[in-house]
């Protein structure tokens, strides 16, 4: 055994127990509120057959996607032409097979194709897992990070985009953030609005171009523009457009009267006019009033969405989204199972983590660690502080019996480390007389009690 | 893209909403059990540096790592000769830097290096996260599954070792099992019984012969300690060990009078005695004497442990081992780190898993599914049934609004596959009359009630 300084690999984390601790309340707090709404957890494995990947992300995608060596004599099968060539990006496929999870979504439509027979439509899922990809690592950037998502598919209902804003509430809420806005957007606007300039080829021209309104300016993103393609005609009738102003009812309308000759601009409005609809229904039109922006620079994974996109800001901290989603109609067709519709949002949990973290919003962990800590004092009374430890844990409060008799001082700061809120001393004085003295890790106080009055203090 | 049929990569497997469940119950119950005993949970990263993770497995174990294929031009730094001779295996450093997680004890020894100045001794730690190895696939062996581990450093007392006992049976009396053995033993006894007849260096010979006493009796132990060199002399004084039988004190005294020239294996024997002294002051005589079975012929992972060895069974199923683990003194020396001692357990999730649906110990899905579901019967009292589902839901209620107003049966089927065991049937007369209509889908039986004592019905 090589006796080597061991690091971590690039751009991997460790977790220690208090960094668990919050990214378990953040996982714990969105799973409670996906089951809420009906969405059930599943989980894929971590590595794919290569060939199911492939192909799914664009070629810079495929770059960023870790490859699995094939075992045993993996170079047996290469072609010789390619190992003489050495040509790696060729050879790759015939020395690994396999390759690790790229993100949750391809993984996602392998298995609503696999178990396409298993499955009752509408089939609502949530999912929590890590992917890996093969980024240069930055502040923030990682190597292995967690994504989860929520998808339904199989239903066309707008109730489902409705739902998910409503998800967004619930969840952000509850983790303790109280100003955040989810913009929305949807394709077939964008679409018609390629259309009424008479261009619709140029759609993703011009929503990359407009999707940096906040970054560059009008002026930069009309600069872009006539760059890409359009004229000055065209940028005269986008302009209202881009700078589209006044409350989601007003930007609205203005969008009705500019996509008028639109059926498909129209229809995406329609869509957007009939989750509100919803939204009302459920009784949140506070939510709707003051939380859902329609934004029509809104462009994420435009390829790909093809009705209503979502993105999720806060707006108490300076980071970017910390969520989004959308409809897609064609989730399953790369593995040959066409027109099962599909929407679904998802939350950037490293960001979300960070911004919990700056607003200071982490419960105390004093509930997640072990509760009271007794200290060993000497061996004689080790056998009845065992007792009071069996009882304790029989009350279901977590508690230790420090494990040798060392120095007080040493006890009390592995108590303090640990964010154990209470010790208990029990000396021989009070295990004679059963009167127990519990210290406050916190305030320092200390007083006695009787066992029945601690498990009940404990307790609560 | 490709329009390929797609399947899971050799040795995997998705597990769906209903295996969640199950395997987040087990999770969660070993959890709980875990914190109350006051570890922690930790996590590291699912690949590390290939230098972290080689040489700690044997030659055998090395083969089995999944190795990451660099990115980019991986074949531009491989050695030409080791290319044109075709030697994947000294190839493979060259072009692989990082590999998967192979166990979770090196990662773990990895993790205690790396942060050895920020942790408070003793460390209190579990750690369940999935690990991958290149085995040949089969029934119940699979390429990616889930260890389940529990160790605490930096404290040698055998309080600890008497606690594992306890959180074997906490956790899996939890999981409803109620007939399991933990067989203990100890390294220094056999250390003791080799020194005893004198041939100390075949220990590893003389314990990998008598563990398989079970499957091949005392006659082909015999046969084998004679081929692995043991004399017949040794076998006299071999075969009342191997044979000894009794109870656990019998057992113990019967050690006591063979090893009574080996201060090594009399310390053995001494420190189980000391972890049964320690059951007995928490209490749990009566888990000692119904659960606890002194096993001279337990020698998982020998070259590994230093003190007590543990490994635990079900005696309900036939099954292997379900749990098992052990004292170790070294296990970060191979980073360099010396003297650390350690001990710890681990849980056979995939087994216990398989345990309990034999045994049908899962509890129904009921409370894990949706609670109830609203069937949409036409788009007029949509709007009512909305309201009515965020009053649900704002009451904690895992609650859906079927997405369409199809067919009922097509809505009953939903709520049959997805085990919901209610129901709600709102139609116009409800919606004017306020008594809606709940169906157990269990028991076919319905019902009318008031929205006030709905909540209160399924808040139950």
């Amino acid at each position: 055994m090589a006796n080597i300084k061991p690091s971590l690999a690039k751009g991997t984390r460790d977790f220690s127990p208090r960094e668990m601790e919050k990214r378990n309340h953040i996982f714990n707090t969105l799973k409670a509120v996906f089951k809420k709404f009906g969405y059930s957890e599943i989980q894929t494995p971590s590595f794919e057959n290569l060939s199911t990947l492939t192909g799914k992300y664009g070629e810079e995608g495929d770059k960023l996607i870790f490859k699995i060596l094939n075992s045993g004599d993996y170079l047996a099968k290469a072609p010789a032409d390619l190992l003489d060539s050495r040509n790696a990006n060729s050879l790759t496929k015939h020395i690994s097979e396999k390759a690790l999870r790229y993100d949750l979504t391809v993984p996602f439509a392998r298995y609503v194709v696999m178990h396409q027979h298993e499955l009752t439509l509408p089939f609502k899922r949530f999912q929590i897992q890590p992917v890996w990809r093969a980024d240069r690592p930055q502040r923030g950037r990682y190597r292995e990070f967690f994504q989860c998502d929520v998808d339904v598919v199989g239903s066309p209902s707008l109730l489902n985009e409705a739902e998910f804003i409503l998800i967004y509430h619930e969840a952000l809420s509850a983790l303790g953030l109280r100003d955040f806005t989810v913009k929305i957007n949807n394709r077939k606007i964008l679409s018609g609005i390629a259309e009424v300039i008479g261009k619709p080829a140029l759609i993703v021209d011009m929503t990359v171009a407009i999707d940096k309104l906040d970054k560059i300016g009008l002026e930069g993103v009309n600069k872009e523009l006539l760059e890409r393609g359009f004229t000055s005609e065209d940028l005269d009738i986008l302009k209202p457009i881009i700078l589209l102003e006044g409350n989601n009812e007003q930007k609205l309308a203005a969008l009705k009267s500019v996509l008028q000759s639109s059926t498909q601009g129209l229809a995406g409005v329609a869509e957007i006019e009939e989750v509100f609809a919803y939204l009302e229904s459920f009784g949140a039109t506070d939510l709707l009033r003051e939380r859902v922006e329609v934004d029509i620079t809104l462009a994420r994974g435009l390829n790909y969405y093809t009705g209503c996109i979502f993105e999720v800001k806060t707006n108490e901290v300076a980071m970017g989204s910390i969520g989004g989603g959308g409809r897609y109609d064609d989730l399953t067709g790369m593995f040959g199972l066409k027109d099962l519709t599909g929407v679904g949002v998802s939350f950037g949990a490293d960001r979300i983590y960070d911004v919990l973290e700056e607003l200071n919003l982490f419960p105390s962990s004093a509930n997640a660690s072990t509760t009271v800590l007794i200290i060993n004092f000497d061996k004689t009374i080790e056998a009845y502080s065992l007792r009071l430890l069996a009882n304790l844990r029989a009350q279901g409060i977590a508690a230790e019996l420090y494990p040798a008799a060392v120095k007080l001082k040493k006890q009390m700061s592995y108590a303090d480390d640990k964010n154990i809120p209470y010790v208990l001393l029990v000396g021989d004085e009070e295990m004679n007389s059963g009167n127990l003295s519990l210290k406050n890790m916190k305030t320092g106080e200390q007083g006695t009690m009787r066992l029945e009055d601690l498990v009940l203090f404990l307790k609560k």
